[in-house]
């Protein structure tokens, strides 16, 4: 079981900047090589999903990691306030229509999980449909994973209280990031306990674990993400295909 | 535990023909009232499944029970040979796209029935596949039923295989239904009860109940599935909404 407050949300004190760095850009250019033969073997998908509170750094880990991967066997998915066709349907058939295709990386910037958390912190949903809905989670991602080879990755970027006061205040002093700006997050942020324990509630009771990432300093975020990434392809063991003679 | 052989494919001989068809021509026309009180009311939607052997009478079903139900809230969708991007995606990916919204009604013609007994009885899935297939279908619509007010409807068609002969001959013989004629649907019923015991295992570990409708006799399909479709919409206790003052 995971209780998040007892989780850093800082780099281990012996690790060294730089070194970090260094590692991480291999990992990266590494994870580029990786979704080559991905996109070539076309015998796996990657599903990748980010969530964490507004100012964790979803876009930039989005934007650093996966900069070596070719633009066409990668997508990104913002999910945003759902459509009325959307709201007419379950919560998870938006989902699945963006489900990765094998050979390609899809990531999710926010996910199934957000109907998980807003809508069970605002108490828009009950108890006991959030517990369905964590069971019909956990049923949508196995059949992702055993009926179409897709490895499931989920980051949850685990940032500090302080530190996002810190990243909200900067969208309003840096003008290139003004437009990131959304008064609603600071009233979002009065309810950071309830998102902490829902959070904690929906990485527990999930199927396929997650990871959490230490992000109050991004260079450790992107070495996280960028190494756990690696590790979960190279287990593939995938080769290119060849012509046969 | 429903077991396929025992149940006749034929009418009880108690029933009147006359009788039935006219009980039928009610239900049908009931139908139509019901779909107007759910199209306003849009609280729930409905799924209507068919499922049955070639020749069991799926399109004249469709054809008859919903002739009075208005063409801008209902729909069908026929499930055929999966295309290519659908082939790269797990096996629910189709389905789920063509889930009703909620208000209408989605008849499926045909179904992911399908990845569990064309696949399962060519062998092109082993049967560990085949039952996590069948645990995905159940929390598939019990997805939609719990989060989406889905009422889930399934029919089998319940045909004799002397019947399935003489409909497969009758699509030689007359001009009008040559174009249904399809030669591969001679070999599949030389597979006949590997079909029947794939058909009886999915029925009997399905969450949601089948309906298991005899159909050597059209006009006794007819009456079957118009008056379990009316039993069930009639069950939710629609009302038009009304205007506050």
């Amino acid at each position: 079981m995971i209780n998040l407050s007892a989780i850093s949300t800082l780099p281990p004190s012996s690790v060294d900047k730089d070194d970090i760095e260094k590692a991480t850009d291999k990992y990266v250019e590494r994870l580029g090589d990786l979704q080559k033969v991905l996109r070539a073997e076309q015998k796996h998908a990657v599903l990748v999903v980010f969530q964490g509170m507004d100012g964790s750094g979803k876009d930039g880990a989005v934007k650093k990691v996966f900069k070596d991967c070719h633009p066409d066997g990668i997508s990104t998915y913002s999910f945003k306030k759902p459509t009325d066709e959307e709201f007419a349907h379950d919560f998870l058939w938006r989902v699945h229509k963006q489900a990765p295709i094998r050979g390609h990386i899809k990531i999710f910037n926010r996910s199934h999980y957000e109907d998980i958390l807003i809508q069970r912190v605002h108490k828009w949903i009950d108890e006991d449909r959030a517990n369905k809905r964590i069971a019909a989670i956990n049923a949508f991602e196995q059949l992702l994973a055993f009926d179409n080879h897709t490895v499931v990755l989920k980051f949850y970027l685990h940032l500090s209280k302080a530190q996002q006061a810190l990243e909200l205040q900067e969208r309003l002093d840096d003008p290139e990031k003004n437009w990131k700006h959304n008064p609603n997050d600071w009233k979002e942020r009065e309810l950071w306990d309830d998102y902490m324990r829902c959070y904690e509630d929906a990485i527990n009771k999930s199927a396929i674990p997650w990871t959490v990432v230490p992000v109050d300093e991004r260079w450790y975020r992107d070495y996280i993400v960028s190494k756990t990434l690696v590790e979960a392809l190279e287990s593939l063991h995938m080769k290119f295909p060849r012509i046969s003679k």
